[in-house]
């Protein structure tokens, strides 16, 4: 009996072809294997298996799944896209299949679940560990839910800052006073910040402003300032603008800053767990690698608001005010109402509309948006100037003047020119079929009927809002008016808009 | 302007053709859609989003994945193979996806998470989503990390028992004692299970054993049996099989007990979190819903097995008694000696080997798998009788009889029939280097090794141990001998125990 290994198996693991799978896991890497691939049989690898995927020196690590039937051959290996980009394997490159390496990291996730301080070296070990990937989705739910609540410690929060900020790009800017402004979970339209970084850049203020897209609503912020300017910058373009302009409004996605954080708000968002350490450390994080020193962060409270109580928005403050502190960074809180939508619009485009409607002082501008983006303006002004008087006064001026609109037509040109939004082909008001008083609007179903309209996918898609509560209503009156890029579209949000006529809630007769 | 919905959008969500993926996701439901699907944009949907999938009545929940390129046509859903299964589309049904309910007993997993204890009411719903698949595994993990160490508390573990026997089957049977046997966290080669029934049904015992296939390990009591005779038995032939010999031997995946346990179990391996509530609920809800009233735990206490230290195995016996008790069923817990492999083989047909040498009172026989099957025995038989004297004596007696051995060859034929195991036709002995004695053997690697050789998907395939810890060993001496069904996969575990020359320890030169 004899077993001579043949020259095959003189390296570790199994060598399978790559196969591009063009499934997009949503950030978890995942390997694809037949069940009778001699990999899953040779090194006992079973659906959710953790294994090391390796082409030449590149390795990363995934999670298994198993591929019934002949999509794959048997000596073949798919990989899902994110790990087909990551390891970008040449023609001819074979990949080889191990047991990952064990993760050290995860015995102090552990560790917090049964309740100890963890300490600075050990939070640092697990974001370095989840920014190389090494974490799969349910280890890192399982970290998320450890650090729920008020589980994390001050000093936990801090370290956990600073790691994040460590796992991406740090940006720097001359000039020691850098301001930036933060919004902790977003009501429907309320698209501030274009007016407020041309406000406070105006009255000389360095303002480098970073954005992110949507994720669950009709518009993120760099969503609607695309609609005005290219956003999608990169680190050279942003700089040269700001020199030039003192500021800019770019999508930060482009510029990768501590990029843990997106990571773990993808599984906070599906685990809705609120944790007041993360939150903290996400927005302060963030800001920091953004190269901040004074942050204004607006938290609006209200029902359907990220924040529904006051008492969690004082222990957030709290919280934001000693973490940045240790950081050297300047912040300040203002509490606002989150009971409403703000502005008319609701989508890329027509949320631009707005924005461009109170910097060029139209007599259609929403009032709501106007007086929120002053108070904030004012808020930044004071928290980047030793002057604390006329913040407000300076703020309304200089957008009176027009002094704001020309500077954000500068913007809009350093960022690679002033675009106009356009206007959307299919409309539809829905009326309302009785007379009455509107009681309250229901954002949440607003805000899922822009989407069903095509937001912001179809940037011209959404919706405007014709009513504010307290407004008399009569029969056949305008509610909100659907806007839509296609019929089918337009016909789809119509039919949701049909099942939910509640929307818009009436009281008794005016 | 006008937009009256179509025929198509009278109802809710987006209609697709369903496609079959033929991916294992390991229990979580996928669908998987283009980036340009009507559905993604329409309904909002992205990587991660939880989607409500129907086809005709049928409804369930999945996690959406995004699809690259052409392999799904616009119009098309394609469905992970568990859901496919499930959903069972029709030719020219479609597939409606919508927005999912919300899954209300979240709530309370988070409530959990910041430190709630929970009513029996919150548990039953968690486990009844659970059952019905309204979990996605990030979900599961927040529940498993929230239950982790010693956060449940008595009335939570009985709930979640209980909650657990609910979920599948509940068998019943006649008589009002009814014996089995537990073994938390195995040991390699620790079969036992055929033994003690073959003596204590035929000692005039019922018990009705259903044990499970190997997940991680090379070889489950049902892949050793499944050796000696059939083993996926329905429960019709179960019961005439009980009803015949008073015992059975079968696999209890063919029978669903339990369900929600097994669900979890695949996410707290995946985290590799010890909770000893998740634990007791687990094997108690599998025993209870088996319809056992006696059952004998045995808990290996060791380094390398599930519990390392004698006060964990404490604590657990504490509270596997109390739920137990609530139950009305009897607990006998036995801690045992958890340091090193029992018997000769690991692999199905190497430990059936085993299994049937003690039966047969074969001079090969393993004494430590024999001992230990008689001193569970003994228990058992304890447990199921009111004389406590005599029970290892009669054990004993009945095993060397040969009585045991009848019942035994009874038990096979009512299942279908006994088989004789073979042989691995490849075998190769790995000889030490060196003389000393034997120090300690690495049951991790030893179990890798075997399972490199292609166990137990392979059955003939695995190891024979030929030393034990303390024997004095010669240069040349095999230690422990290599058995596989192709020259590949025994070329693959050389290569392996080459690169591990420690796998047997040896000490000074004796």
């Amino acid at each position: 009996m004899s077993a001579n290994p043949g020259p095959g198996s003189t390296s570790s693991g199994e060598r399978l072809r790559p196969r591009r799978i063009g499934i997009d896991t949503g950030g978890e890497h995942v390997a694809y294997l037949r069940k009778d691939s001699p990999a899953c049989h040779g090194e006992g690898f079973g659906p959710h298996s953790r294994l090391q995927v390796g082409v030449g020196d590149r390795r990363l690590m995934a999670t298994l799944a198993i591929v019934q039937g002949d999509a794959l051959a048997p000596d073949e290996v798919g990989l899902s896209e994110s790990a087909w980009l990551r390891l970008a394997p040449a023609a001819h490159e074979e990949v080889t299949l191990t047991h990952p390496p064990s993760v050290e990291s995860l015995s102090s996730v552990r560790a917090k679940l049964y309740g100890r301080t963890l300490a600075g070296t050990e939070v640092r070990a697990i974001v370095a560990d989840i920014a190389a990937q090494r974490y799969s989705n349910v280890e890192m739910a399982a970290f998320i839910a450890a650090c729920s609540n008020d589980h994390l410690g001050l000093d936990e929060v801090v370290a956990l800052t600073g790691a994040m900020v460590d796992s991406g790009a740090r940006l720097q800017w001359p000039g020691a006073v850098i301001v930036d402004k933060h919004c902790v979970g977003g009501l429907p339209g309320n698209r501030t910040t274009p007016i407020v970084v041309a406000i406070c850049t105006a009255l000389g203020l360095t303002m480098p402003k970073t954005s992110s897209r949507a994720i669950t609503s009709p518009a993120g912020t760099a969503d609607t300032m695309a609609m005005l300017a290219p956003v999608e910058l990169d680190l050279e373009h942003m700089r040269r603008t700001v020199e030039r302009t003192g500021g800019c409004i770019v999508w930060g996605g482009a510029i990768n800053l501590a990029s843990v954080d997106d990571t773990l708000i993808r599984i906070e968002r599906a685990l809705d767990i609120d944790s007041p350490g993360q939150l903290v450390a996400s927005i302060l994080s963030k800001k920091i690698a953004a190269g901040a020193t004074r942050v204004v962060i607006d938290i609006p409270v209200g029902p359907t608001a990220k924040v529904r109580e006051p008492r969690h928005a004082r222990t957030l403050e709290r919280m934001l005010r000693s973490v940045a502190a240790r950081f050297g960074l300047g912040v300040t809180v203002l509490r606002t109402d989150g009971l409403q939508p703000v502005g008319r619009g609701v989508g890329p485009a027509l949320e631009a509309h707005d924005v461009l409607a109170v910097l060029r002082n139209l007599p259609s501008q929403p009032l709501d948006l106007r007086e929120r983006a002053l108070a904030l303006a004012a808020a930044v002004i004071e928290a980047g100037t030793t002057t604390s008087d006329g913040a407000l006064a300076s703020a309304r001026e200089c957008l009176d003047s027009g002094r704001a609109w020309r500077q954000f037509q500068a913007i809009c040109e350093a960022q690679g020119g002033l675009r106009t939004p356009g206007v959307a082909p299919y409309r539809q008001p829905v009326a309302s079929t009785r007379a009455g008083r509107v009681d309250a609007i229901d954002n949440r179903r607003l805000a899922q009927a822009a989407k069903l309209a095509g937001a912001p996918l179809s940037p011209l898609a959404g919706l405007t809002v014709d009513v504010r509560p307290g407004d008399a209503v009569r029969v056949g009156q305008p509610l909100f008016t659907l806007h839509a890029q296609s019929p089918g579209e337009l016909a789809y949000a119509m039919e949701y808009v049909s099942r939910h006529p509640d929307i818009v809630r009436l009281g008794i007769d005016p």
